[in-house]
């Protein structure tokens, strides 16, 4: 079929047939030839495996999935790998009544991928928002640097993240999966917004309808008073200020007040008025005020005689919003039969509960300071005084032409090379060069083995800390090999004598890393060693390179970060110069694409500055 | 009004005003003369500030608030302090197609109160689940020793948490704020379910609805691929298992599909599949194998022409699930009206997301898990040895003569009469006492004042460690009081000598502690002191007395608690001495009440045992 496209010249395809490369091996042929085929011919086509594409504006559709009828069309661009999930996004936008504008799903992406719908997207004005699904990300640098300069949202769900979705998701839409860890931090440097719930996802769908929320003032005005309770609950933990009411404002109500037995402040309990034209105008009286950013807005109503009314009043909050060009996220509890009625003719987004709305609110907040901080904060320094890459060149061209990557010593020296200070060492062949070799050195020592064949010394005994004198070392060393030896290896071993450095309380053992992701390129990282190491939590990842503030950000988001500003009497560590070896190893990353992984661990950071002690280095398979 | 009810001879009474405590002192003085009336006519009331009750099977229905109909009668009893959340409680109930029992709103709970009703639930034979909305928690102690006793789940959204809610909350139950790390770690203790996020919260009501999941063998099926990855992702994430379906099984469905080109598996995608009627073969042959405990059924449609067959499949489904007593929860992803629609008919609970339902799985295991491990650890052992009450109770009898709390002198006394080992120390009143006292410790030293009036020693200079002989302990002492005169005090200080405690790499510095809570009552906490003590984290909390086991759970609660276990060959903490630590302060919070306050911190935790280093004691004020 597709041969017969080509030859009428049918320039661009849709292919939804299923049981190619997710299938079977036969299939993952089949696929070759379609890009064969389409190659011959300069067709593009999207597919296979889904079910196409649905344009609002032009009225195409291809899904062979039957539609109950034409979809509103508005302004989400949904990008997804399943076409299950893409009708689902397209059903939880009409029950919000919002529209969408574009709508792709991409199956197996054997050709057309999520890169060029969502540069397509970006340039199409009817788009303002991207909704993705993604179950893989082949060429992750592509995706994040067009999502960088996109002046629209990106919302992502990316499954197939544990061992349990992997097989389901290879032969669902063919997708390996990647590493998780460095897709949530690259996605977020892209300045992307990802999510694992669909329905925080379509909260932040929903909230980006809305003006943007300059500052964190929020007025909530509620018709119940518990729900007053929760939703200032709910800004209290996502830290936001409630601005109290002008007094003058809170006389006006209440004199609208039936019983008057409700005291009045921002959270604005209104469970003593039922005129909702007064509500309306309440509503403008608050986001009139310069100290309000947004409003919150809760109406609780009985379904069936309040409806009518309601749709009324919440049209005209929905004109006060945009008359304002600020927020009002409309919360409403009824039942939902009333809400899907109240959506039939209500084009403005509603949330189901005051913490949702809220959440929505601080995501929508943090959302466009991310994106305001990207753009200010561009600067990739070179690091100054610059890595010595000749040398550093030459120690992996030596270990190159001998088929292995740098032993701990060259590792070390590849670190030294690059600008960070490590312990001061010096290598030893035979147990009786100790003496010589000391020299320069003051103890106590750490002797450490050399080996090609060993990555774990300490597993193996070749790890020996506290040495005081050069007799213990010579010791040492000797019984070190005599070790080894009786565990049958017949290796040669060379010895590392370290000075062993001095810490404080206040010296902390950190990690600082690089490695190459197979779709995101170089990685970098930084995170706790020793022993809080898997216990306080993750390392902070980023791609290479990276600009100076987002290192900072790095740092600050490992657990317990306050310690490195100083707590308790204990001074602070020396920021710069742990910032500069994280931007020293992303050069390294960038610079040498020889190097498949450096763990620098420990890396021992205080206020003196920072001094590696351990490291290691992974040349790419040749 | 509520006299003449007294005159008639009217026992009960649902006094819905407002009006009262929450917004005036005029209010709260007409508040106590409702309680003075009913206890003299021996009436009990609810309310004031509510919108009453409802019982679903006599039909009684007080609220002010018009209804459009007698809502859906069930087995939700909801309990709620604000008459607007009770109703979207309600209202959420019937768009989810599960009835209420009874409904209560209890207002500023006067006299009937949370606790009163919720006895009376737990007796109800209408009642299977307990959905509360608090405001405050005036007897957390009743509260939480009747959820202890109940066999039905209780589900909590306790409001009026944070700084901006606390005015509102008063103003509108008059709400009193409670400590919030209290009442988290209570509700659970006493085997509740605590959500902060009302969909959450619904979620979780919902999938007490089926029958308990017994395993973690979770079997997926799913109409879409999309959704079974995203499920799989889920079941990954919250710990269950997707056990291989039998190959003959899978043999027998793909001869019901249409092209045969999907891979079978668990989860299992039938987006090839067509006919309804197979699917509900396939789950009942799903749902009888052993090794499935429960199912997830994700179920796309398109709305409109697959309603009315996706009903009958659903309660198929419905049906499934009763008869093998395993839970099957059903997620539909269509439209809103569509799903409106079917829970008009069909009385099932279902989700909207896959993420939700195997969420709602998780939460509801670990309650029924919870339970069990309740059940099962009531055993409060005694200190062994015992405390020494007498010695204890004769330094408060003393401090309490002298109208102060224990010095710090006298709190590492008690903490040492508790059984719990302390530093060793002794104590100077003058400079030139020191070389006589140190009779008996050994260096390096510690001095600290002992003084009535400083309770942060540190702050002013009343701590210098590190001493390394009677000299400098002599000079130290001094220079120390020197200082404190400068300072313009006039107080008489006394000093104390403590020999260092020597650390290793593995002792770690806690703090134990013990308060009493105004609601609550007395409770112990362990969490971490020293330079990570804000930055690791918050301390366990619970109710004192505490089981065994749950010291456990203590212990493990903490963050990077995996330390104590012993990571990269350091030793494992002497576990039994640190819970037995916890223990003594427990039997001392609760057999001592003059106790208001007891921070044992740091205490040394190592291979080796626990010692205390320093101790405050706050007696309550008399």
């Amino acid at each position: 079929l597709l041969e017969q496209c080509g030859k009428k010249g049918i320039p661009r395809v849709v292919i939804e047939s299923g049981g190619f490369g997710e299938f079977s091996s036969e299939g993952r042929s089949l696929g070759e030839r379609l890009s064969e085929i389409a190659g011959r011919y300069n067709m593009r086509f999207i597919g296979p495996n889904c079910i196409g594409i649905m344009n609002s504006s032009t009225g195409l559709c291809t899904p062979f999935s039957p539609l109950l009828r034409p979809y509103r069309s508005g302004s989400v661009g949904i990008i997804a790998q399943s076409g299950g999930v893409a009708l689902s996004l397209l059903f939880m936008c009409e029950s919000e009544a919002l529209g969408y504008s574009k709508f792709a799903t991409i199956g197996n992406k054997i050709d057309i991928d999520e890169n060029d719908i969502l540069e397509y997207y970006i340039e199409d004005p009817d788009t303002k928002v991207v909704a993705m699904y993604l179950e893989s990300i082949p060429d992750g640098r592509r995706l994040t640097s067009i999502a960088k300069r996109s002046p629209k949202p990106i919302v992502v769900h990316k499954a197939n993240i544990g061992s349990l979705s992997s097989a389901a998701a290879q032969s669902h839409t063919q997708a390996l999966a990647n590493n998780d860890a460095v897709v949530e931090a690259a996605l977020r440097q892209a300045g992307m917004v990802r999510f694992r719930d669909m329905l925080a996802y379509m909260d932040f769908v929903k909230i980006l309808q809305l003006p943007r929320m300059k500052g964190r003032n929020l007025a909530i005005v509620s018709r119940s008073g518990g729900h007053a309770v929760m939703a200032a609950d709910a800004a209290f933990m996502y830290g936001f200020n409630l601005t109290p009411f002008p007094a003058d404002f809170l006389e006006e109500i209440r004199k609208h007040l039936r019983a008057d037995v409700i005291k009045l402040s921002n959270p604005l309990d209104l469970g003593d008025l039922f005129d909702f034209n007064v509500y309306v105008t309440i509503i403008e009286r608050t986001i009139q005020q310069d100290n309000v950013d947004g409003v919150l807005f809760m109406h609780t109503y009985n379904p069936g005689f309040e409806g009518v009314a309601s749709t009324k009043l919440l049209q005209s909050v929905a004109d006060i919003c945009k008359q304002y060009g600020k927020p009002i996220a409309v919360c409403v509890s009824t039942e939902q039969t009333e809400i899907t009625k109240l959506h039939t003719e209500f084009e403005f987004p509603t949330f189901v509960s005051p913490e949702r709305a809220v959440y929505a609110l601080a995501e929508s907040i943090e959302y466009y300071e991310r994106r305001e901080f990207m753009a200010q904060h561009t600067e990739i320094p070179d690091p100054s005084p610059a890595l010595d890459s000749v040398r550093i060149q030459g120690i992996i061209n030596e270990s190159k032409q001998q088929g292995r990557s740098p032993l701990l010593n060259e590792a070390l020296d590849i670190v030294r090379h690059l600008g960070i200070q490590t312990a001061a060492h010096c290598v030893i062949e035979r147990a009786d060069q100790v003496v010589d070799q000391l020299h320069g050195l003051s103890g106590p020592y750490a002797l450490k083995i050399i080996s090609e064949a060993i990555s774990h010394k300490s597993d193996v005994g070749g790890v020996v800390l506290g040495l005081s004198d050069a007799n213990a070392v010579k010791e040492a060393f000797s019984n070190m090999i005599a070790d080894l030896e009786k565990q049958g290896s017949s290796d040669t071993y060379m010895g590392l004598i370290q000075q062993m450095v001095k810490r404080k309380h206040s010296t902390y053992e950190l990690i600082i890393g690089g490695k190459r992701d197979p779709q995101f390129g170089p990685v970098i990282l930084v995170g706790y060693g020793g022993v809080f190491v898997e216990a306080i939590g993750k390392p902070s990842l980023r791609l290479a390179p990276v600009p100076l503030a987002e290192i900072d950000e790095m740092i600050d988001e490992l657990p317990a970060s306050e310690i490195f500003k100083g707590v308790r009497g204990l001074p602070p560590i020396d920021r710069d110069a742990l910032k500069d070896g994280i931007l020293r190893i992303g050069h390294l990353m960038t610079e040498f694409p020889e190097i498949d992984q450096i763990d620098v661990n420990p890396i021992l950071v205080s206020s003196e500055g920072v001094i590696a002690v351990d490291a290691r280095i992974f040349l790419a398979q040749q």
